[in-house]
């Protein structure tokens, strides 16, 4: 699901979501050690904190699901099913419900695929490896089709993001082994992120 | 570094963390799935995300470091050197950022030891395991006192929360091991969280 943004989203309830609004002044609060945004109107301290996304790799056999993305950015781009973890959710129960969300698909988780840091945009990404439990999927509202690829026909060039490169390369690197390390980012991963400036912006 | 809070924290800055002032009032707001909270003074709308808490079992030798906390929730009890991610921070910058804040060590990470699910709080929990550079170890501002345990040593009676008992635990099951899959909450997670329902409440 993506979340309309403050003062972007235009809205019926007067005042919700309004340019100029909440906190947009920088100070430390007592006892605190950092600089954080008030709201110079009521005083509120917003604390800012990374966000956690989780995912899925999921295959059918050797098939793995991607979806193509009906939002910004990168629309019609290729993806993995993944978004914000909600409130009072676990990780797993995330990467289930985005992919019903996303693929119109019900997984099985397997593992950890892996843990991907982006610290450029305070981004936590959580990627499980799952089995479809069954080849029936359908594009949600936020994908415009989703498909099943094998290996060999995973389009590259029209990935959406670095980090769904790295999670297909991971998920093909542990094929097969059942006790595997979580993986990481690459080592490249600060070159590859670099190259790419603004295509995590909004998440996956 | 504990945060203060909003409506709680005493401030010499007039409206800055007072009670009664920010989101308040939950609306679902256009474009949205969910009802968030937003401010009826000035219309921001406030999107709650679930809090990534980074942390490590580190070791000298065969020994591990615990912290006794000198702040609540538990103040006196054991816990690891933990505590959550800050913004454009790496997981592993924010283990390390809190073992030398909470025990000025420093430390050497070698794998992602577990992560842990407490969605009751909305919490993820991303724990490594890591070696002592050297045994020099000394409490930071948050904890009481700084110790290194041998295995038989831990005093489980004065285990601060649930995850530092599953985290312990999780170093001893896979130590000696290079490789292994990172590990989750232990089956009976939910029982022991339910026998505790508020030590978690503040985080570690």
């Amino acid at each position: 699901m993506e979340k309309p943004e403050n003062g972007k989203s235009k809205t019926g309830q007067p005042g919700i979501g309004q340019p100029g609004i909440g906190p947009r002044m920088r100070a430390i609060p007592d006892g605190d050690n950092r600089a954080r945004l008030v709201c110079p109107d009521c005083g509120f301290i917003k604390y800012d904190n990374p966000l956690v996304v989780v995912g899925a790799v999921a295959a059918w056999e050797d098939r793995i699901l991607l979806c193509r993305r009906a939002i910004a950015p990168r629309r019609g781009y290729w993806t993995l099913p993944a978004g914000y973890l909600e409130l009072h959710e676990t990780a797993a129960d995330g990467a289930r419900r985005e992919t019903r969300e996303e693929a119109g698909a019900e997984i099985e988780i397997d593992a950890l695929l892996a843990v991907y840091n982006i610290p450029r945009i305070s981004q936590i990404q959580l990627i499980y490896r799952a089995r479809l439990r069954s080849p029936d999927i359908a594009p949600g509202e936020e994908s415009e089709a989703v498909a099943l690829y094998d290996w060999a026909s995973i389009p590259w060039a029209d990935i959406a993001f670095p980090s769904v490169h790295w999670a297909l390369k991971d998920f093909q690197a542990v094929r097969g082994q059942r006790i595997f390390a979580t993986r990481g980012n690459p080592p490249d991963a600060q070159a590859l992120d670099s190259q790419t400036p603004d295509t995590h912006t909004d998440g996956l």
